[in-house]
Parts: C-alpha cells; sequence; structure tokens
C-alpha cells in the first residue's frame, strides 16, 4: 500500500454478503478513499452495486489498488492475492486462506490492533479477519482472559444464514415462502429444510469429529491471545436466524473473577454493549443485534457447577456481516491507514 | 389406582400442546385402557377432541379415574393432584409441582423405571414426569455415567415451541404467514419476535442468575441419578423449531472413555438412536426428531480440550411433546400397570 491518505480501495466477491456489507459500511464511516473498484467473478460481472459497476476479477485488476478487502472465497484469496500483494496492495482477506500463516496477522483491532501499528504496509501485504464466530466470542472473553486467564472455553453457537452466504440467506427467506403458501421447500443450495430446523455447522469434519468451523474458533483464539494452553471445545450449529450469531459461552479461569467484577470489566471493554436485565429476561437476542456495530453480551452468571470465582457463563450476539466480517477489516484498514500517515502525491500503483 | 388391567384414564389439560400428543399415543399404543375423560379449564369446555367431549375439570371430576395424566400448569396440578389422589387415583404430573418432593418418584422409564415397579399403586399416588430437557439430555448421558461417572456436565439448548405451550407454536407459525405477506409480526403471546430469531429461555430467573428451565435440568439430574455432586452448568436458550429440542453437552468424566466405548454404550442404549455421519455431515436435527420415539445423538466426538479419555462433546435431538413429555408418561403408565397385575372385576372408583 502506498501510505496516502485517501487510498484507492477494491472490493473483491462485492456481490456476496460480507461484499455488500463492506459497500454499505464504506458509506457510513468517515474512511476517506479514493476510486472503488468492485470486482467479482464473471457469473457477476456486467451487473452494478449502487453506481459501481461490477468488474471481472483477474490477475490485473488490482494493479492501482492501494487496498483490497477480499470478501470470496478461500481459493479466490489463495489464487489472487499473492499477485495483488506482489503489486503493492495490501489485501485485508475474510478467507481462511492465510488466517494461520505465522508472519500473517490476524486481527480484531479491539484486541490486538496494535500489530497493525507496527505492520509496514508500503510494499504490500496481507492481514487476515478472522473467523467471524472467533471475533464475536474473543470481543467478550478477552477482557477477562487479561484480567485473570482463561483456562478453559466450552462454547455452543447459535449461527446465522448470513455466514453460509446469501444464497443461504435467499434460500432461507424462501422457504419462509414456501411455507406460507403451502408448497414444499426450495432446498436448492442447502439441500435441507432450514425453516424450523437447525443442523451442525455445514463445513468439512475431520478425524477427530471436530469441523472446520470449530477448529477455527479453536486455533484463532489461541494465535489472537498468542497462548496455546488455553484449552477450547465448541460446538458449531446454524439455526433458522438472518444475520446474527449467537454463542453460549462457559470459562473456567486460572484466578478467581467475581461476577461482579466480570460485569464492570464486560461493561467498559471496547465494542461491547451489555443486555443483561434478569427481570424483564431480557438478553442478547439476534434480531436486536442486527445492524449493531457492538457486541451484545448477556447472561453473566456465575458458573454453580465450578469452585467459586473460577467459573462463568456468558451468552453473545453479534452481527455476523458486521464486527464478525465487514465492520472487522474497516476497522482493520482505518487503523492501518493511520498507522501509515505519509501522504503521497498521487496514489502510487504496482511499486512493488 | 385399584389395580386393573384395563384402567380408567383421564387427561387433565387435553387442548394443551402436550394434552393433545398424549392422546395421538394413546391411540398408536397396545395400552388398553377402560374410560378416557379429556378434561381442561372453563375456557375449552364444550368443545371436542376427536370423539371426545372436553369436560371442565372440577374437583370431583376425577372420581373413578384410576390414572390421570396432569398436562396443565403447576398451579393445576397443585391444585387438583391432591384431591385425586384421596380418591385413589394415580396421578403422572408433567409439571414441576412434585418433582423434587423427596416422597414422589421422578421417572424415566429408561433410566429408573424400577422405581415403578415397586410403587404401590392400589391407593392412589402421584409420579413426576422430569423436565424435557432432562429426560432428552438424560437418555444419552445416563448410559455414560453408568460406565465411567460423570464428573462435569455443561449443556446448551436449542428449545422449541413446542415447550412454552400450543399458543405460542401457532403464534411462531402465524409470524411466518405475518412475514411472507409483509405485516408487521403477531407478537401477542411472547411478546417479542420468534421467527429468525432467538431469546434465552422464558422462565423465571432466580438471584444466582440461573432461569428456572437451567436449574430443573440440574435439580432433576441430581434426583434422577442419587448423586449431588455431579457438576452441572446450563444455558437454555428457546429457538424457532416448532417441537423437538436440540442440546449441545459437554462431558468430563471421572475415569477415561473412549470415543469408539462412548459409540458403543450410546448405540446399545435404550430410547437412543445414533445420527452420526461424519461424511455426510448429517447428525441430530430437531426436523428428524420430530414424531419419533428415540432421542437422536450424534456429533460425539473425544473433547480435545480435556485430558485423553475424559472429555466427550455429543449432540441430541428429541421430540419435546414425545418422549420430553407424553411418550415419556405413557411409558410410566405401562410400567405401572405391569407392575399392579392384580386384576379387579371392575374399575374401582373412589377407594380411598
Amino acid at each position: 500500500m502506498p501510505s496516502s491518505k485517501t487510498p484507492n480501495l477494491a472490493i473483491v466477491g462485492a456481490t456476496g454478503a460480507v461484499g455488500q456489507e463492506l459497500l454499505l459500511i464504506l458509506g457510513q464511516r468517515t474512511f476517506g478513499h479514493g476510486t472503488l473498484r468492485l470486482l467479482a467473478s464473471a457469473r457477476s460481472a456486467g451487473s452494478t452495486a449502487g453506481d459501481h459497476p461490477i468488474e471481472v476479477l483477474t490477475d490485473r485488476s488490482l494493479a492501482g489498488v492501494d487496498l483490497a478487502f477480499f470478501c470470496a472465497a478461500a481459493e479466490v484469496s489463495r489464487q489472487f492475492a499473492p499477485a495483488a500483494v506482489d503489486h503493492g496492495t495490501v489485501v485485508i482477506d475474510h478467507s481462511s486462506a492465510f488466517r494461520m500463516e505465522p508472519d500473517i496477522p490476524l486481527v480484531v483491532p479491539e484486541i490486538n490492533g496494535d500489530v497493525l501499528d507496527n505492520f509496514d504496509a508500503t510494499t504490500g501485504g496481507i492481514i487476515a479477519n478472522p473467523n467471524c464466530s472467533a471475533i464475536i466470542a474473543l470481543l467478550a472473553v478477552t477482557p477477562l482472559h487479561r484480567a485473570v486467564g482463561v483456562k478453559r472455553i466450552v462454547i455452543s453457537t447459535y449461527q446465522a444464514a448470513s455466514g453460509a452466504g446469501a444464497a443461504v440467506m435467499r434460500e432461507l427467506q424462501q422457504q419462509v415462502h414456501d411455507h406460507a403458501a403451502g408448497k414444499p421447500y426450495t432446498q436448492n443450495v442447502l439441500g435441507r429444510p432450514y425453516l424450523f430446523n437447525l443442523f451442525s455447522h455445514d463445513s468439512p469434519i475431520g478425524s477427530d469429529g471436530y469441523n472446520q468451523e470449530e477448529r477455527k474458533i479453536i486455533r484463532e483464539t489461541h494465535k489472537i491471545w498468542h497462548d496455546d494452553s488455553v484449552q477450547i471445545t465448541a460446538t458449531c450449529v446454524r439455526v433458522p436466524v438472518l444475520r446474527a450469531h449467537c454463542e453460549a459461552i462457559n470459562l473456567t479461569f486460572n484466578n478467581p473473577l467475581s461476577e461482579r467484577d466480570a460485569r464492570v470489566l464486560l461493561s467498559e471493554a471496547p465494542g461491547v454493549k451489555l443486555v443483561d436485565d434478569r427481570d424483564a429476561n431480557k438478553f442478547p437476542e439476534p434480531i436486536d443485534a442486527t445492524g449493531l456495530d457492538e457486541v451484545l453480551v448477556g447472561r453473566i452468571r456465575a458458573d454453580t457447577s465450578q469452585r467459586p470465582g473460577l467459573g462463568l457463563d456468558l451468552f453473545v450476539a453479534g452481527d455476523q456481516l458486521r464486527k464478525g466480517a465487514a465492520l472487522n477489516a474497516v476497522q482493520i484498514a482505518e487503523r492501518l491507514v493511520a498507522a501509515n500517515p505519509v501522504t503521497v502525491a498521487q496514489h502510487g500503483s504496482g511499486n512493488k
């Protein structure tokens, strides 16, 4: 990325659910940018998003682009990101393609944004956006981890359709219309009923029985925390919700933390909003998290199955498309630009 | 209950979701019975269920009834069950009213059905049907507990509308129609959107932050297992599913149990059906559990966050209205009748 106050941007995968949200968020933030190119596969080319034409992604598409958000599949990132970096582009990658590469930062700005301050963006590079379920959980759990050390985490997710992509969101909506019309459910994408149903996360399963989503939560937490010793298990489930993920999180601490102190830490945590009203039975719900930048946290209570102070239960809800994806990427871009304040007279292009 | 091969039955709360399922199951089983009276509140009186008229429940309604299924609210059980027992009726109670009474058996026939063999039904009495989430979890976990001892359980539930009653099921269905028609959601019963949403279980919350559903799972497991030392925590959540509950269950064992041995135990467990196909990504789903007598169990895998052999993850799905409620009650009745085989010439009534 040639240092610039108004970098030229591109969105790769601009027609997908995350790409569309990114476009929306760029319009809402004060992120000053130069040109904005929207790229997608040949299937989407020729269409437009707002005023912007959608171009076909090729090896040469990113010439002149300072900062590219990759919001497509991991295969697309693997194929096109290295060439973009060669052209001097900084890639902020939503996919899992590079997340576990030791030299590539995996960033949630509220948690480890400081790595961006030392990131040399002048010659291009890749920054990985973590898995959505990991981001949402870590916003709530990291402040507690820093205070007393988290020893073990048991996560059960309630994940929305959006994480499986725009086509799955449309299929869930279509099944609502099918049901209302008394017709058989359209199930071209998932091959199963989704309305009034839920199912184990639709990612491949390893020989140890964990699916990829569960492994991502475990490995990415270890990487972001720089601590492989934290014991983590997860069960990832897709529920018939459109775009906000929820997670039931059970924690075991190394050192005691009272429920009251946990509540204070969470009320002060960046990117977190407490919704924890026992009298009104009002806690985080996906519908309330939808469209919000913050992750909602509630059901904060001492886990009575563990020794006093050493266990805590939480329930979180976060917009998968915003903080779980597009917003986190824009926050990465904002901090990166702020950390590279050298102004160039003109936007560079192809300056390796 | 006067010992009889064909006892006279009654269903209290016959117009509710559980009452209706009970009526259905009685027609499907070979449970021979004498008369069958359907009772409900004054609101439902005058209507019929199939050929049966619905009568208003009063203190005298259960005279002549050998076995009464109470499927209404706990208040109704508290008000009417003692008088029924005075008349010699055996009450099988679905509510939580008497579950924790030390002298009242809390029964899942596959687990502790032997207590029914020693239950003196001749002078009436109460048998409690456990909480639906507890029944569904315990069918899967008890065989493992008996093999190696369960030390700790972390449960996250994905509970269906049916547990909140027929009116909530109808409201969820109505919201589907509202959404398809582009209208605001009807929310007279729950006061919140349920379609495309989920929320913390709608039961009162104690000062420790646990809701009643979570406490029931903990306490009833302790009672059914005769073991208060097992450490249990639970987070109960309602998801937009019609009538089957799912639960993500994380276990810590006292003694090692391999994933393979766990699978063997579960494949032989009564009332359990394995659905655990990693290649096809096919695991328990509420739609598949709906209408089934068995609890589906899958996602069986060693918990890599615990010492080898000492941790296991499971995912279960069970029909809340069948094994979670009505079927369990009918199984109790069947075993009770089988254990009290003395035939009387005529159905007794009011014989204290």
